[in-house]
């Protein structure tokens, strides 16, 4: 049986991400395109590199016909995203990609982003996304809140270690290296290719990113008791990739041991022998998220590093399989392919 | 049915990009990866980014028992190729990436390779492996010699247009700008990334590249007399991909309308708009080949711009194209994956 | 003695490529820097690599009491620039970097640029900038327009060769490999790090390029009669260099004594030995041009390239030179640093 | 009065830096370059972008009249260092670039190094090479021993708190990233282009990178206690740059404080408005270091981020700020040069 999709805010870059994905999905179809400034469009006028699919001309979200639709996607931005699904058929199965969903709690949400929700009812069913940890809740759910890149990437690096009791919850940092696909298709002077090459630097530091409501909802509710993690995150030059280098006190040996454990029947979390180190360049363009351990010199100190691809595994990989339980299918179909490397 | 493959120079880039396409093939399964030097090794040693499959570990070429195999790639240095394959089963059905079986004729081999050919009998009976022009002889091939990657991209730009009488054959320029991954993993100064990025050159100026043996051969045989083109490659900072811009003399109307015409059957060959320029960027990590053809401001000439990927269209992608005809499965299995982008 | 100079537009990429220059010269002082929108920032806001540079807090132009500079730098974008230079006192020497008043003809200007010249005075004053063509009647100019970077790569590449009678003046052609930082600080999808970086592309092909405007004018007054090259500029990967290859028909070794002897005495353009082809990573951040002669392995035809930085020796490298002249000073005051390499 | 310089080891990246620095120092001259291998050859064929540059002949370290010398640059491998310094003649002042007289303990040295130090009479005698802070003893030294590239950047981050009492000594993290000419130019498959761009990794994880024994030695001396940091460099895809995001314990305004006040004077380090980022974008070809430091949302966790440019302040910048003191001239001449951006 083949599910009908519809993905809003095609024009962007996690838009077209989904896009290469589900097109080699076997059972899912793009029914509708929608990008609001670029309706009118063929997507091959937008993203060339798709110009070889059969796929509908970009539209405007008021020219779907959503009772045709299975499932739809929401790649917008956020608070745009909370406009429009508020919108939306309240029957109709839906993952957002977007920012708006990921906090349980309003006032949190206010706190990171600045203004009041506008789309209560909708928080209140969502159901945070990231895969491995909600599988369940996700299989039944109506309303998934993708995760933000830099929090899937943290999380799979932590939350093993959250509620094993092998580290000190108050002694955690994570500094991270991101893309710059990240950042979105936004026109901004530091993303240029003139001033993001060659060069590279801190950004959202001292505790201001606010993928830091994620964690700390998260890692919160994980331990039943407040923590809070250090988090600055650094924008490198490479268009794919999270690197989370993250220092943490306990055993290195046990902390691998709980991670082989943890992850022993995921499909997309591949766990490396003790004291190799993970490299995005091995998981771009895929859906894998690799994870080292590494025993720091100092006792009692451990390095636990996790790669993945921001717009693949923390978006819209992570999306699709979402998707794919949603709609009762393979959770792993159409997010099989290898990493491209070189 | 599965086929069992086997590949020879795994541990090299068209090696490791072969082993990612056939991951996502429905019906071919490797049966052996060879890599002399690191033999014993797995595959997840020399190429991490491989490491989600559960591969064969590195052997030698001696340990294969090829009776099990139905398709052997070779992806070793050319010269080595031709000492391998000579060796080889002589029914064994075989794609060479190598340059070795390229030349139909020993004496331009040795001209543009330095040596003399060692194995004379296979040359003569293996098939030029530009899949869109030479489909049937190498559906009934044992031994296809897949083509240079700068070769095979001049060609997709050039060829409809030799026998057509639209262009004066004694004023072809091509103006190649090639990616470093066709280099291979050759150990060489002017690879490190230190020294390659942030900058660019031509090399193997004024008609010293090996891939012109091709490109005489092949525009010779069409246009049935001596056929010489101006080639001059140049290395830009990128991994992959191959610009070939071709300046031709002609109608430029009629060259893309010969183009349309030409390619209109092809999956992997997309024919822009007339004045539409390709880029390398639209067609990474796929099979696919981008050619658009704009009129120049001087009246009767025309650019004829193509753009592949030198290690998929241009190599491994080419050569599981050919590998798909000789064991007669759908010409496009594995292959239909979307470009990367961004 | 000291000579004070503004520098109007000091907010883009010219703008600080001079303050760069200007830092290390014996006797120019910096006394104006000019930004409309940013007014009242400091340099160090703006360009955060100048901050230990005592300089003055950016204006607007209306701020400036010109009485007191002896050199205006115009670095604002072509339109803009003939608006204020018109505005000027009119004994004011300057340096514009824009493309307002490179061409002679006002309709030629208008072709190009799709707009009348708004000060067609000071357009029928002004010197072209290409230094080493133009040095005695820079000397004594008062507004000097400085080249276009493409524009100066090409003539480098050609002058010597247009007017000596060895190669055919119909069958010329530039295929020109431009870096990004030409493009200037406009915020562009496709100079975005993620779509630009990892590919390349022709662009502005077909002979629709504004500096053939300028090519145009230059080589069919050196040659008496119209001369029209075929020119196709290509935006690689990196953020300064121009390589510029361009195919001639004639004798190559006549060609190469041709660059060796015209460029004889120049300080800042070396030719290579026969047969070397130049590269952008050995000219970076320097005002130097390296050109190198090849000859094609088709008889009669040969292949020169001209290598140089587009920020320097193409745009603000060149300015400084053209004030050096105009200033009384030597030429390459401030302008004799090594390229930055790797 | 004009010294004259040789430089051991020129046909590596930090004797072509020091060429690229001297070349603009207005009281040195380079009097003899040896590289033995490339013996015979000129620097302009081993490095074209110095080709501008009038200079000796590369030759061998037999071939030098030391008598003539008045100070030598050593820009060697380690452990080569050490043997060609042992047979210099005993008065030549030194600047040595390599790590064989970094450690004063030759015991530390074997630890670290692997090899038992073949020269320990000059290894008594070398002064630390960090000039901000052995301005003194460099002055009177005759050998100097240039730091590690990311111990000078790790230091610069911390040695104002070491003696401040502003920071617990035990809870110390360096993640430092570190751009690839660090490397040099040894051929090694994950310095290829192909494999080291578009993404990026830790290496020598857990506190087994050899710059540790500097800090070490440094940081203990100046605590009068044993001071262990944790230290985890990662590689970049980048050519220059070393960016050291340093996580301590401590009030941040205090922190900030502290380094205004000890780099007040300091032509070459410059201390950002506090909670401002460094990028080493602002740094590159430069011998100037930036540093910030920002207070975490965590109270009592400051960030210091460093960032300098590794082959120049890094390594050959401050070398030739060092000879600058042996020889008696400013501390800054020949080093003022802007950074280059972008």
């Amino acid at each position: 049986m083949t599910h009908k999709v519809a993905i809003l805010g095609a024009s962007g870059y996690t838009g077209a991400e989904l896009v290469r994905l589900i097109s080699q999905h076997p059972s899912i179809e793009i029914a509708a395109l929608a990008a609001e400034r670029k309706a009118g469009l063929t997507m091959a006028e937008v993203f060339p590199h798709l110009r070889h699919l059969d796929l509908p001309t970009l539209c405007k979200i008021s020219e779907i016909d959503f009772s045709q639709i299975d499932l739809c996607f929401c790649a917008l931005p956020h608070k745009t995203s909370q406009e429009v699904i508020a919108a939306l058929p309240k029957d109709l199965k839906i993952v957002d990609l977007s920012a708006d969903f990921r906090l349980r709690d309003p006032a949190e949400y206010e706190k990171w982003y600045g203004n009041p929700h506008a789309a209560l009812e909708q928080q209140e069913e969502a159901v945070y996304g990231l895969t491995e940890f909600y599988r369940d809740e996700i299989r039944g759910a109506r309303l998934v809140a993708g995760t933000g890149c830099n929090a899937a990437t943290g999380q799979f690096a932590l939350r093993p270690l959250i509620t094993s009791g092998l580290i000190d919850l108050d002694e955690i940092i994570l500094d991270l290296k991101c893309a710059v696909s990240g950042a979105g298709r936004a026109l901004k002077e530091n993303l240029l290719h003139a001033e993001l090459s060659e060069g590279y630097n801190a950004y959202a530091i001292g505790g201001t990113h606010r993928h830091l409501g994620e964690f700390d909802q998260e890692f919160s509710k994980l331990a039943g008791r407040p923590v809070k993690v250090q988090f600055t995150p650094h924008l490198v030059p490479a268009n794919r990739g999270i690197l989370a280098t993250t220092y943490v006190k306990g055993d290195a040996e046990a902390i691998h041991a709980a991670f082989v454990s943890a992850y022993a029947d995921e499909p997309f979390i591949e766990v490396l022998p003790f004291g190799t180190a993970p490299s995005t360049h091995h998981v771009r363009g895929s859906n894998f998220c690799h994870i080292g351990v590494t025993a720091d010199r100092i006792e009692g100190r451990a390095i636990v590093i996790a790669a993945l691809d921001n717009l693949t595994k923390g978006s819209s990989g992570q999306a699709l399989q979402n998707a794919n339980l949603m709609l009762g299918e393979d959770e792993t179909a159409g997010l099989m392919m290898a990493p491209l490397f070189p």
